[in-house]
Parts: C-alpha cells; structure tokens; sequence
C-alpha cells in the first residue's frame, strides 16, 4: 500500500502528551481544560441517558440544539442562520473542518492556509487531492500581509482557512482585517472555512469578529465552533458547523455518511445547558485570569512574549536560553524538567528560526505555579 | 459551487424516520432498538463522568478499551490483533468505514460493493474520486457468484467491501463463502473492508466467520464494528477498526484529522462493560425470539419472506399485494397505515422489479404486535 499521507506523521498533540505522560511531565502541550466539568452538565447528560435519548440523533443535530445555537449567533453576531438548513452538530470542530473540506476541495483545488496552523488543515486538504498554498504570518504579530494573500490568489484557489482567535499565537483578528478580507473576495468564488473554536475565550476587551458578522464572508463561510472548548469538556466531542443552506446542503452529504449523527445524550445535555449564557459569557474573564497568573509568574524569567489575546495558549519566546530548535528543546524541557509544551514549527512555521514554544494555560492555579517554577528555573 | 456529490440524497433513514413521525407511524424502518441501555452501563458512563474522563481520549482510542476488544477478537475469533497498532476506537462503525476509504482509495480506483449494500459506501468512495464496480446479489439468497467478481476484478480493483451479517437481507456467509474470497483474493493486493456490525446479532446456531479468522484475508482487511448496535446505543456513536498495523497507520493518519478521537466517557464505560461477555453473548437468543416474534405475527398476511439469518432486519415481499414499486409503496405504508420500512431500492438493487421492503425488528414484543396487526389487514 502506498500512503495516500506519505508525509504525515502522528500529531504532535499525541505525540508530546505521551511524552509527559512517560516523564511524568506537567502536560501543558496538548490544549485541553485541567479542571472539571460543570457537574450541573454531567448530570444534564446523566438525565439525558436515563430519560432515552440512546438512539441515533437526527442527522444534523437536535433540533432544540440547532435552534438554541441559532438564537446565541443571532444574539452574538447578529446574523440569522436557519436551524433547519444551516445548522449542523458535528462529532466536534475537527470533524466539522475535516467535512467542510471533504464536501468542497477537489484534486487540483488549492487551499491558502495561514502558517503558523493547526495541523490538521493540511492533510485533510491533502487527502482530497488539494493543494495547500502557505501564507507565513510573522512573529510577533502573526497579522496577513493581505498584498501577498492576493498575489498568490488563482484561478484555483477554491478555499481559505483563518482562525480568529489563532492556534498557536493567541492573535485575535480586528474588524478591519475581516473588512480587508471581505474585500479579497468580493467578486471571486472562494470559499472561506472559519475555524472559530476559540470564539469565547478572548481578553482585554476585544471582540470576536466572527465571519457571521461580515455578508461578503458569511455568504461563502463555514463556520466552525466547538462545545468541548467552551465546556471543558473536550473529550466529549461535539462541535458544530454553520453555513448558507447550500454549502450545508453539500456538507451534510458527507457529514452524514462520515459519521450520520454526534452523540446524542449530550447533545440533548447542551441543548438546555445552553439556554443560559452565563454558561459561557463569564469564559474570558476566567482565562483572563489563567493567563494573567501565569504570564505574572515568568516575569524575571529568560522566557519572552507577548501576551495572548484569545485562545488557552501562550507562546514562549526561548532565544534568550538556548540556540536548539524548538523541537529538541521541547522534548528536552519534557524528559528532563518535567514541562511540556508545543514546538510551533510542526505547526508548520518549518524553515523561520521562531523559537518559539507553546503553553497551554487551561490548567489549575496550582498547576500553573507548579509550572512557572520550572520555567523561571531554566 | 458545483457538487461533488450531485446524486447523493439525504440518507433514506433520515427521511423515512422523518416521516415516520411526520404521521405519527410505527417506525420500523431506520434500524434502532426500541428499548432501553443496560442501566448498568449508564452508570458506568455516568461513573466516568464523575470521574473526569471528560478531555480528549488517547487518539487511538482508551487503552483498557482497546485491550479488552483484543481479548474479545482473540477469544471469539482466534486472532490477535495488538491494541497499540491495530485497533482503533472510532465514533461509530460509520465513521471507520469512511475513515478506511479515505485513506486508501484514490480518484480511479475500482470498489468492487455488492448490492443491495448499506448506503454509506458509494458516496464514501465516490468523494474520494474513486468508482463503484456493483455486483448484483439476487434475492432470496443474497449470495455473491464467484465467477461474477472474479470477472469484474481489474488492474485497478484497490478495495471489496462485504457485510456478513448483511443489511438489508439477512444474509449470513458461511465458511466456505469466506474461504472462496480467500482464494479470489490471494496474490492480489487487493484491500478487504469488512462490515461487521452486525456480527453479535445471528441466529439459528449460525456461526459468524469474522474476516479476521481467515488469515489471507485478515491480511489485507479493515475490519469495522459497531458498539451502539450491540448494546441498544446506537445514539452513542462509538464503534471501532481492525487492521494489521500497516494499514492501521493509514487509518490513523485520517482518523487524527477526521475527528482526533471518539468520546471519552463513554470508551471508559465500555472498557468496564465489556469485560462480562454475557453482554453481547445473550444477543442472538435475544433477537432471535424478537425475529420469530414478528413473524409468527405474520402467518397468513400476503406478505412472504425467507427467516433473516442474522442483523435485527427482516425482508417482507410484498408482490402478492400490489404492483407499485418500492418506494411509493413503503410511502404509503407510512402515510395510510402507519407503519414505516425501509424500500430496498434505495439500497442500490435499483432496476431490480424485487417487491422488497425491510422492517427493524429490535422493537419490544407490544410495537412488534401492533407492526404485525396492520400487516396483516394489509
Ligand atoms: C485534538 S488534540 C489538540 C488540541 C488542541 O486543540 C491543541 O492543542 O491545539
Ligand atoms: C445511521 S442510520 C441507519 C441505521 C442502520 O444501520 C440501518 O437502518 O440500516
């Protein structure tokens, strides 16, 4: 068998929490929550199988969930999208992008994909025969220089990919790089996927300019979102995709033939869980914290940065300790102090010399002191 | 946008159960069990919960879960596959065969699917460009001409899908069926997948003969199963793969980006579930009661069938009641006589004049004797 992926390798996510794991590491690699979930949603879910909601869910979702869904983007971002037609529950956010490209891309398509990115845009852009078309953001800002996003624009190009807040830099996109992206593709029948996982974990006071504000985007959007993020709860898998009924149309042909329906009890869970948005509206004062407790506790150490601005990640800058590469400094700081942390160049930064590191903050206080020793001692 | 899939519908369960409901019908056309989970196992899914499993599961799938599935496969079926490599906990059967496709097959190459065939794989292999070579199963026996495939075997045949027990028919292979595929596919690099959900649910002493008992077929098999089906959760999603390890790798490259794992909670409620074995041993004896059941109820109705081998389906002929095909017949069961099914057309037999409707019979004896009382007026 010749690999369809010759170059993919296991994630990096799996890959380094089972390197703390051996190393019995402080796990801030891969991003998931330290803490638990609300019991108030256990027991929803716990309900939910003991009333019967065992049974296959309707292929796009619930529709109490869908409609609940539709009344918070409503409330959000002002935008109406039609619970019936362009609403549908995924088996979470990475399933929702893996569909929408799975529903669209084409051999030959080319995808532009911001780097540094998620990893798993580009294999699944691949397996379909897709070409992905990098665009390097630069440190520290990691901002598009939108000249050079329309010189590499083709009569190709089938799709963009932005994620606004963004994995791994926390960089939070402002409603005139929307404006400017509107802009791009006024005229032209690019697709956008946008990877919003993150859109309520942001600080300072920004806002989530989501691409369900902006017409010219929503009109040609994917919007992908996640409930695991919001509720700590990122075992669970359910996320969710928003789209005008005919890109939903197109993606729910696969979406239901890749996994037919996510899971129902907890769908049935969120459905109520979700009527109050205090569920998820006090989310970025509580990561503010993390984050300010945390970035609080390097001061005074060799690790430099700038502040996150939205996701539960931070980027460490290193070249002021070592001139290793980010990966064999990674698995250094696991195996030997016991800290874990993401090399940002398998999120494809590849040739820059970044040294740059990522941290995931979600994690209890007393994890993130445990931590900031560690750092502040190397 | 132009589809990638322009002849692919909404899946037939979705719109039969639809509008099963729509006229408040008996629904048994999408298959799903009628009664409730073990509520042992609930608690166990609630245990873990509590217990927080609730972030990401390993990529693979929970350790112990997929340690006790290869002390199943080893006890039941003589063959050891090693839960490190090769086995893989997905969010449901369906998502395993989509997942084995897409690692595999690429625009081009030939599926060999016997029809009638579960209406996932066609569109699965044809988004990834690849072509359906069909071979017609004829009813009654459902059972595959060897000198057909072997016809139909090119240079560019890469994959054969079966499905034993069979959905829509019943069908069960014996021994010598699988011993014969052995043969056809020996010397070819010809990959096998093979749709075993269905492998608990089998009657009449009949034995399942899993493909990996069969060693030149285990060799090039992706072997897909279902826990929903098994354990009346058919809502819960979660299912696994068997693979040798080097096609496992593939698997995985896909799986990490499709949807990174399956739910956690419900993979460690499962791991503790499966260690009694008298939970999937009862099922046969089980349904089989619910199989003879139902058509005992339909001694003298004009409707004819031959005893369903295996699944939780039965094929009722209808052609001593009407001339109308198919479809508008199952539709006007649902419309006028309250009673839904699924019409076996859809399932690709097509041109086929068969007369052949499938009901779900994993219903309580009461919704059994209430299907069975309108067939009978029919
Ligand atoms: C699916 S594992 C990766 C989790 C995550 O979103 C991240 O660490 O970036
Ligand atoms: C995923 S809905 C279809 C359920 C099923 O397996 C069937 O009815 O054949």
């Amino acid at each position: 068998l010749t690999s369809k992926l010759p170059n993919t390798k296991t994630t990096i996510f799996t890959v380094m929490s089972k390197l703390a794991q051996e190393h019995q590491a402080i796990n801030l690699s891969q991003g998931f929550p330290g803490f638990e979930v609300d019991p108030q949603l256990i027991e929803l879910v716990n309900q939910a199988m003991k009333k019967g909601y065992n049974q296959y869910a309707p292929m796009p979702g619930l529709p109490s969930l869908r409609e609940v869904l539709a009344e918070k983007v409503e409330r959000l971002y002002q935008k109406t999208y039609h619970p019936e037609s362009e609403i549908t529950i995924t088996a979470g956010a990475t399933q929702a992008i893996f569909t929408a490209i799975a529903a669209t891309i084409r051999p030959g398509d080319e995808v532009i994909v911001f780097k540094p990115a998620y990893d798993c845009y580009e294999p699944s852009i691949e397996v379909f025969g897709g070409k992905v078309v990098p665009i390097q953001l630069k440190a520290p800002e990691f901002l598009p220089d939108w000249d050079e996003i329309s010189a590499k624009i083709t009569s190709k190009t089938k799709m963009i990919i932005i994620n606004s807040p963004h994995n791994p830099s926390g960089t939070v996109w402002t409603k005139e790089d929307m404006v400017q992206l509107e802009k791009l593709l006024k005229n032209t029948d690019i697709l956008l996927l946008s990877d919003e996982v993150y859109e309520h974990i942001i600080f300072d006071g920004k806002k989530h300019h989501s691409a369900s504000r902006f017409a010219g985007l929503a009109e040609r959007a994917f919007i992908t979102a996640s409930f695991g993020k919001t509720f700590h709860a990122t075992g669970w898998k359910t996320g969710y995709c928003l789209a005008p009924a005919t890109l939903m149309k197109e993606f729910r042909k696969v979406h239901q033939f890749n996994v037919f329906c996510s899971n129902h009890p907890i769908q049935a869970a969120l459905a109520e869980y979700l009527l109050k948005p205090e569920h998820y509206e006090t989310l970025p004062n509580f990561y503010q914290q993390k984050r300010d407790l945390f970035l609080s506790l390097l001061n005074g150490s060799k690790f430099t940065f700038t502040p996150s601005s939205g996701t539960y990640f931070q980027l460490l800058d290193y070249s002021k300790i070592t001139d290793e590469d980010d990966v064999a400094f990674a698995e250094r700081l696991t195996t030997a102090h016991k800290i874990a942390s993401i090399p940002t160049s398998v999120f494809n930064l590849n040739q820059q010399d970044n040294k740059l590191l990522r941290f995931c903050f979600a994690k209890t206080d007393d994890t993130l002191k445990k931590a900031a020793e560690i750092l502040q001692a190397i």
